[in-house]
């Protein structure tokens, strides 16, 4: 039940109506901004209903801008439906229908830097924004929205919406409140500086300005977050993170780091989650985070003191996560701040605080450049996320990878990446459960050497060095032969496996 | 003769010494900074003697670190020489001696974005700057170094050299002097803002904090910069400035561009001379350009009133607009103010100024990657340089080309590029002499569609839209068959000519 402490203006009572009549709302064609960031606080009820509706026979196609991509409700429901026409600015691999449908043209697909995604709203760029549904842990008596666990981009949507739709979710817990620190830029040319100078640093408001008047109406839900719980890390995640905290340290011996450390940023996925419990037994202490999603070993590295700050623009717990948080909230309210995701991901910020970045590409390529988004070059697998941010703006910026996947079946160090998405003048260290390739300083024909010898699977090296001797022969800074240059992948795709490149296919 | 206008202090005169002299603190192996950026601010006599060195038998091969590719002296004499073992972090065309070398691996040669490399020198990434060759106008009373016209590098340089050695050169005016501002940041964790909030905002010092004692020896030169004079526009170049001020116009009228206008950057070449003078004649006043480099175009345009502030890291006169700027100095010394580089293209600034981006590659694809690198994947052309900064934090971004070169031998739009420097996710929209395909908010078979029709020259754009409908047939989000992917790059290694892609070799 809706109760004054989540509605603390008796007008916002009135505003209470079902979610099938907040769906009614949305018109076809529209654009519909949701809150939430990965399966974090973003709306379910207004999602269900309109995908009820459309299976109904209700012509209603609309695009969908998030923070990253969501729930089953929106990335399943919404889009099995048929019901979502554009998506943007992220989708990640898990929920089929949506990523189905993105590789088959049937849902059209924006793959757009986190960091930039607000201000190009912000700007103009990409249209109106219709409708904003905002999920809400409470309303304030002036209308303030109090977020549930992800920002994402909801402060600008919310800012853009012409209607805006409140799901108050009384299974998120009300301690979220005053987690968030909301704050929006002035557009160019009255920008001044974002001033965050530490990971805690606050400069907003704990909640979204939205004003009373401007709430269309509010629906009442109580889904909890699908937030899945983490693998424990496997034994070659742990390689991987065993190597790169390994040269952490090495680099904090040799003066490269400072000693009192720098803020990480980590990706997601099985690698992220290694590493993160490796550092807990790691010899660093008072870690920061100044990261883009807080996962659940964020929050067991602030149980065990390891981590003292952590910024994101999500904090996605686990189930058993946010039943300790709601245990003891204090632990990690102290510990952790929650901004929009232009600012967590925002190059003024990490390259001033100096934040150290990890990521996870699919593949990388012998002279550094790195595909994080699409297999064999085509199929979008992940969104490039905010990889692109913090690799660009880092102190220092890894990225980590299995030397192999699919039973060794595919390399993923190749001769070059079937899809660019960060360039070989971006990544300074690559590493693999195999070793560390640092290529800071070296030339393209420098680095295929380091990052064959200490990265690629031993299975890979000899076909690798042999790519790379043979286009040497054609001379050239970087040295490549466009006619072999994508036999690993033609390999694949034509034999299951990339061990065919030599006798295969040779493009030519 | 090095007067006491030049030397502002008695000590300074016993420093001078004969350029062989100041050479031969050279040693093998040595990391030698040099001040300047592009043939603008460079030392020239140091450079000169060691070369002759070299010539005469003396065993020296040193890694030279600037801001920019600089003059002759340097990319072609000590280059020729074979003196050069390493080059950072950019490159230009112009130079035969330092391109060719690079090109066969003999010099090694590390691609940086501008903006990374002081940072990466000052985190002690790239190892110890042994020597700092400066070229100064002047040294004052406390040691400090009046600039030449290109900053560059020069101050992080000077800060980390073990040795530095001053070229006052009498041939630079000294005007010049109180037109820089230099600020070095802190390295994290103790960064503050760049607080620097307009185009002309200073925040540093008139000259390079050296101090007497850090300064080994004085050589005097009067060797001028080696400027060459720009081509005047042709006319496709004309036909794409036009395509792109009528496009800012449009965007202006549509609000997406404020009615003030917003800072400019422009790359450099034929291009951008003629965006730049074709804005001579646009509808926008008060104009301000934020920008790497500023040509005689720049100039020309504080002369005609266009624009009121121009800020850049060099100031590349040639000999005429030299002149006239000895005759009226205050014209340009109110106008303009010269940083270093990694302030001229800082993240930080050029997203709060919101600067609108304006480059040139040498190839893009219909996805919207680019390539400004390399010639057919391989052979070094120029160096990113700045444009990766620009493209990547700018307001509104912008590449411009030409649809095709040699005579239509080789398409400027290809469906993949064969080297990426630009990701997919940088730049919002692409002009040619054809027209404009602005690509925000657009899915990859939308772009590929756009850039094909509003970019492609009419010869390349039936195979270009055979390619994409073929490889849709394969599916996936961003489609592409990788066994013709390069197929117009083959056809041109093979032929001469990307126009045999259809019968030609076909990569499989």
């Amino acid at each position: 039940m809706l109760t004054s402490e989540r509605l603390r203006h008796p007008a916002l009572l009135d505003k209470v109506v079902t979610a099938d009549k907040a769906a009614a709302l949305i018109g076809d064609g529209m654009t519909v901004g949701v809150s939430g960031f990965t399966p974090s606080g973003y709306p379910k009820m207004v999602a269900k209903a309109l995908a009820a509706a459309v299976r109904a026979g209700r012509k209603c196609r609309v695009n969908i801008w998030s923070g990253a991509s969501v729930g089953p409700e929106i990335e399943e429901e919404l889009a099995a439906a048929g019901a979502v026409a554009r998506r943007a600015p992220y989708y990640a691999a898990s929920n089929k229908s949506t990523r189905d449908a993105i590789n088959s043209g049937d849902i059209r697909y924006t793959d757009v830097h986190l960091s930039h995604f607000a201000q190009q709203i912000d700007y103009g760029f990409l249209g109106p924004v219709d409708v904003a549904i905002v999920e809400a842990v409470a309303v304030t008596a002036d209308g303030g929205l109090v977020l549930g666990p992800g920002v994402g981009n909801t402060p600008m949507l919310v800012k853009h919406a012409a209607t805006v739709i409140v799901e108050v979710n009384t299974a998120q817990p009300l301690e979220l409140e005053g987690m968030h620190d909301i704050f929006i830029q002035p557009r160019p040319p009255r920008r001044r500086e974002i001033p965050i100078y530490g990971t805690l640093d606050r400069i907003g408001s704990p909640y979204v300005a939205c004003g009373l008047e401007r709430i269309a109406c509010i629906v009442e839900s109580d889904i909890p977050d699908k937030v899945r719980n983490l693998e424990p890390p496997d034994e070659l995640s742990e390689k991987i993170a065993a190597n790169l905290i390994g040269f952490l340290e090495h680099e904090q011996r040799r003066g490269r780091i400072p000693p009192e450390m720098l803020p990480l940023q980590s990706g997601v996925g099985s690698i992220a989650n290694a590493v993160l419990a490796g550092l807990a037994k790691a010899p660093f202490e008072n870690l920061h985070m100044y990261s883009e999603i807080l996962q659940d070993s964020v929050f067991a590295l602030i149980d065990a003191g390891k981590v003292v700050a952590a910024s994101g623009c999500a904090f996605t717990p686990s189930p058993g996560v946010l039943e300790r948080f709601r245990r003891d909230p204090a632990l990690y309210r102290r510990a952790v701040v929650l901004r929009p995701l232009d600012i967590s991901n925002h190059p003024e910020v990490i390259r001033r605080l100096g934040v150290i970045a990890l990521n996870t590409p699919l593949e990388f390529d012998v002279y550094g450049h790195a595909n994080s988004t699409h297999v064999m070059g085509t199929r979008m697998m992940n969104g490039i996320g905010g990889s692109g941010d913090y690799m660009r703006n880092g102190y220092l910026t890894v990225f980590t990878a299995e030397s192999v996947a699919k039973d060794g079946a595919i390399s993923r160090i190749v001769p070059m990446v079937s899809h660019c998405d960060h360039t070989e003048h971006d990544a300074m260290v690559f590493i693999t459960e195999q070793g560390v390739a640092d290529v800071r300083g070296l030339c393209p024909r420098e680095r295929a050497r380091v990052i064959i010898a200490n990265c690629a699977h031993p299975d890979y090296r000899e076909p690798l060095l042999a790519y790379v001797r043979a286009a040497e022969r054609g001379g050239g800074h970087t040295p490549h032969d466009l006619e072999r240059v994508f036999g690993f992948h033609v390999s694949y795709n034509r034999t299951g496996t990339m061990k065919n490149q030599q006798r295969g296919p040779t493009n030519g």
